[in-house]
């Protein structure tokens, strides 16, 4: 990795499969061009890292009418966890689960899904995150 | 433009009037100061985008009550689509569909109205936002 | 604070609960570490900052089911606000009304809470936000 590569960083709190889907594009985009990813996943999206529950139907965001489901859902796009191991496997990705949603959720690290590598408070990610960009979805 | 201004990038995915609105009134502030504006259309604000609906009503986030609807809708702004033609006269503005959402919904660039200026695919978007900053909406 | 420490700012346009407390929990998060953190509130957010109004019910996202609201509601953390008082004892913390959602919403600055430091409009949030990190939540 080039030294001068800032770290691009994501904030995951909605758990719905488009904006997961929307996530795993970027840090696979990101990984692919040589720039660490963190991921800290809060709320509704640390859900959907449950182990046994990443391929259950997330639900789509609100904005989804029916006719658009099953549009989106025909799409023969790779699953987001899918893309977020392929990111994985190009990169230096690392994704954390936020330490009080963790307790907010009575959640343990052996509740979730083995790409989850680690569980942090919110200073250990804003460490991290340094001088690269940072999004929240 | 001053060389040293960096882009403030736009990944837009909701497609309700209110984040389009609050989206297009950040594109006209920086424009306005100088900054390269990067705008990346997925999924539902791809949508709004399309030509013939930019007018269309897009509903509103779902937190607005109909009281509140009322009143947002009685304001008299000027409409988003507005206020980013207003932000490409007056700076360096770039609107690009997400290549992955018009696959999704089985558009082409003639299915767009004119605002939006291409397609790309998201690597061509992480390398468009440099080290600037990135929102995701 | 080291005169190298660039701002997190965060554009707050939703005023549920939930997404209020993980953007108070990273406003303590950076101003614990010496970085200014720049608030500017629109939209619905900016009502849930009105006076009086800070510790209503101000719903949860959508995506919580009846048993999650029960969940998070029973999670013994503190209210978004006081984490807000917090993050402005222990460091430089500015929290802005956006002008043109204080126009909209026909509120003037006795209708907020005194957490609230002034009104700005996006120029002025831009140009504080300069080359730190932007969340919009």
């Amino acid at each position: 990795m080039d030294e001068q590569e800032k770290p691009l960083s994501l904030v995951l709190f909605s758990g719905t499969d488009d904006k997961l889907n929307a996530a795993a594009v970027l840090a696979v985009g990101a990984a692919a061009m040589g720039r660490p990813v963190n991921i800290f996943l809060q709320y509704y999206a640390l859900r959907a890292f449950r182990a046994g529950k990443v391929y259950a139907n997330h639900a789509l965001a609100w904005e989804a009418t029916d006719a658009l489901t099953h549009v989106i859902r025909a799409h023969p796009g790779q699953h987001w966890s899918e893309l977020l191991k392929q990111a994985k496997d190009v990169g230096e990705v690392n994704i954390q689960a936020c330490a009080l949603s963790m307790d907010m959720f009575h959640l343990k690290q052996t509740d979730l899904d083995p790409l989850v590598d680690g569980i942090e408070g919110v200073a250990a990610f804003i460490a991290s995150v340094s001088d690269g960009q940072v999004l929240f979805i």
